[in-house]
């Protein structure tokens, strides 16, 4: 048993030998140690992050530089769980000097500074891929990238873990003569290729479903696939905004006043913030009592602390909402029909709000009947399908909030039966629980606008489902009419001695002027079930 | 509505265009914007989370110094939502030249490159308290240490945030005339300061449970506290081990060839790794065709590949487990009977197993009846309580697989009543689901041995409450039997025409005859209930 202690005697250790062991941690060596915070867990999964990255990346670059996507995906078994991936798109290619830095150091982007929606935000994913794959087979990663107009650079790449910096195999430029546009990325890692609910194939499916303007092909170990796009036109590009001065704490502020080229402290607050006037400026350094015209540079940590108690206390507009992008009802409605082919189908784009001065918008789609054979629930952030840890996302929970008894559908937190549900969060800044962005973190006014987006769709559906319900109410109730009236035809004939055929006649006619209309329309006519 | 997209006719933005935003993300920068990944997600528990950072520091190193931790926490309201948190040890002291860079850089420490059970492993905790503090508050932290012998080293400071570098304030040593060893930090954050379960006071408490070789003085806003230490000595201190060639993959391999001094690839596995003799070495090398005089430096990729793929089919010996270092049965009885005074308490320490190639141990508690008024389910990993994500973390949910009612209890998933569970992994690397450390990933092997510590502990719960239960049910019999015992008594006396009183001693005779002794001695003589 180890309830044994030592004793006091023992030596002391000193401060001086313990120093021995400080040192610093590269971010590499910190992934690699912890790679299943990255959703590097299971080898089945590890496909999927891959696909995921490489495309999420294709998809943002694309859509940044107004190219409609062309992606292909192809995944080749080499060997007893040993894989070959390869990402190819027609995106705007990568310049190249850029190359290396992008595929061979963690913690390296474009997305991370700007506030904007975009589907990658870290600077972590891609190479992170590189480095996986190197940790599990050993080997290199290699990419091809052009622009178009100059050559194809091909570099061959590992990461070099203890600098977190790129390691170059192999490097050369070609020649292009068929003017080549795009970037194509190629992998070897350790995998297991399985085609369930959480697989690359179901990341494809919804990723199609959410980026209907994207082409994908797909050749995976069981044959070749393709999802052709729906709509010929890409989104409006999301703009980039400035901070908003709710989000704003001490700490970051005092930062960027030291970055500003702002001459006053009253012009920082209005170039530097999103949406604040020259009058909201004023009204705020009049309430921290400072000086409008003093330079950013003189400002004391005191009066700092009073700007940002001070804009707590006065009104400021909302940020601007055209920095995202969100799917809207028309698309959610027609994505879910081309893909499940359901009876029904109900959409709400919610319109933006605000976490911690960062605009986000929810939007949810609810499909019923048809084709659907069993209840799914699917999410997405800025159109990237989330595959795991729905049981710790917000957005499920928020759903699972919902009091579906009410509007008519079986359920258990979920609802059951033939219905999915889909719900996409867009953001300048998806609040995760973890770098493998899998799940969205708990701001109660996320949950909020996703459980009222959720009621509203609900809403529609319970009209629908009591229009059903009332209509396959009357037929029965016509059904039994007719069957009684063959006995009461019968009984009429015998009373009256008409021709049994003519009463029959005359009571079909009934029947069709008190049910007929009724059952011929069924939807819309219900009475509202929901609140 | 959104629906509208942008036509194709947009200039498509160059690649160069694109490139002009790419750059590196400072460590620091990442964790700014993602405070929520280390657990600064609401200010209550951020308050926690910088108590428990120093703590845990302050513990690590006292057993490592081979000291008997005496540690102050002091919590002062400065004004609403701003607290200064000063965390005081008699520790080893740290060396003057460590300290900026242990308080000012994320990611540097002494804990992550070696194997062996401590509290903290990531080189991240008590530096993002200094950015938390100065991220919500603007101030620096300050920090004062001496290693007893040389003179006390203050420094004020703060994080470059950008360069990932602490920026020094202020700097200077004073003389000890007391010759007085620790460390002192003091932060000024903003929190809520409350007394609720997860709170400062909670991690205190059961911190005190699982380090009872510590004392703790808490001075909080309302009022002062003292845990005292329940036993004199420090637990055995966890040795250090090499990694285990059943959890290194083909990348960790590659990397350790080239930093290792050995001479030939025999000598390389014999020394770089766990449990691994000349034998085993042979074995290995012979699977996998490879000359064992080879120098490590001339090993191929394909080497390596071979040897990964040997190292699978070869039979090893489990790592060594004197790198962990449990509370032992005794210490968990002796800790819940101390701070819950249950009328029972059942505890198990299962054998080391291993995950990935690394050792654990999960030891379990169960306390019962006495004074527990609700039911509770503590964590611990390596003596730290987790009072967060409980839903979320392996070992809860391996806890709620268990059939509770088998073992005579009422349960929903947990137990239910007055009941406290309590779970301890200690591991060389305890595999968290997110850099806040608060829920254990679900590994499998975690899992099982989770659950079987709790059956087992269970089984013995479960033999004392049918001992219970059957003293009840014979108490309830004699009762009965004694109520009769009067009216046949009476019956008696009008039959034998015998003293009532005579009677009655008769009857008192056979009921403690038959009765007695059992309702005496409630525990242990039940039948089992579990399997």
């Amino acid at each position: 048993m180890p309830d044994e202690v030592a004793t006091q005697e023992e030596k002391i250790k000193s401060a001086e030998e313990l120093s021995q062991h400080q040192k610093a941690i590269s971010i590499s060596e910190f992934f690699e140690k912890n790679r299943h915070l990255l959703g590097y867990d299971n080898k089945t999964k590890a496909l999927m992050i891959i696909v995921k990255e490489g495309v999420d990346n294709s998809l943002d670059a694309c859509e940044e530089a107004r190219i409609l996507p062309d992606i292909t995906v192809k995944i080749e078994e080499l060997e007893k769980e040993k894989y070959k991936i390869i990402i190819k798109d027609n995106g705007p290619g990568i310049v190249k000097k850029q190359i290396p830095k992008i595929f061979g150091t963690l913690l390296y982007g474009s997305k991370f500074h700007r506030l904007r929606q975009s589907r990658g935000q870290q600077g972590l994913g891609i190479s992170c891929g590189v480095l996986y794959s190197q940790l599990t087979t050993g080997e290199a990663t290699e990419i091809a990238s052009s622009t178009g107009k100059e050559e194809i650079h091909k570099y061959t790449l590992k990461i070099d873990v203890k600098k977190n910096e790129p390691v170059i195999l192999n490097e050369k430029s070609e020649a292009n003569p068929h003017k080549w546009r795009g970037t194509r990325i190629s992998f070897v890692a350790e995998g297991i290729y399985r085609e369930h609910k959480q697989s690359v194939l179901e990341y494809l499916k919804e990723t199609a479903i959410s980026n209907p303007f994207a082409n994908f092909i797909f050749e995976s170990p069981s044959g070749k696939l393709e999802f052709r796009r729906g709509v010929e036109k890409l989104p409006i590009i999301p703009k980039e905004i400035k901070p908003h001065l709710y989000g704003v704490e001490v700490g970051l502020f005092t930062r960027m006043l030291n970055e500003t080229s702002a001459r006053s402290i009253s012009g920082f607050l209005t170039t530097e913030f999103s949406r604040i006037g020259a009058t909201t400026a004023t009204e705020i350094l009049k309430k921290a009592q400072i000086d409008p015209k003093i330079s950013p540079r003189r400002t004391t940590d005191e009066n700092i602390v009073n700007i940002v108690k001070a804009v707590k206390e006065v009104k400021l507009s909302k940020p601007p909402t055209d920095c995202l992008s969100p799917l809207g009802e028309k698309a959610i409605t027609k994505g879910l029909q081309k893909e499940l082919s359901p009876d029904f189908v109900a959409s709400v784009t919610r319109s933006p709000a605000v976490y911690r001065g960062w605009p986000f918008q929810i939007e949810v789609g609810i499909a019923f009947g048809g084709t659907i054979a069993e209840a799914n629930f699917m999410r997405f952030a800025n159109r990237v399908p989330l595959l795991y840890q729905q049981g710790s996302c917000a957005l499920t929970r928020s759903a699972a909030s919902v009091d579906w008894k009410r509007y008519g559908l079986d359920a258990d937190k979920l609802p059951k039966g033939p219905i999915v549900l889909m719900v996409h969060i867009c953001s300048v800044w998806v609040p995760f629980t973890s770098e493998s962005k899998e799940a969205v973190a708990s701001y109660p006014i996320i949950v909020k606008e996703t459980k009222l987006a959720f009621q509203d769709a609900a809403r529609k559906l319970s009209l629908y489902l009591s229009g059903i319900r009332r209509a396959e109410r009357i037929a029965e109730r016509k059904r039994i009419f007719e069957r009684y009236a063959i006995e009461t035809a019968r009984a009429l004939q015998e009373l009256t001695g008409e021709d049994e055929k003519k009463i029959k006649g005359m009571i079909a006619t009934v029947v069709e002027k008190r049910w007929g209309e009724v059952v011929d329309s069924p939807s819309g006519n219900g009475p509202t079930d929901g609140d």
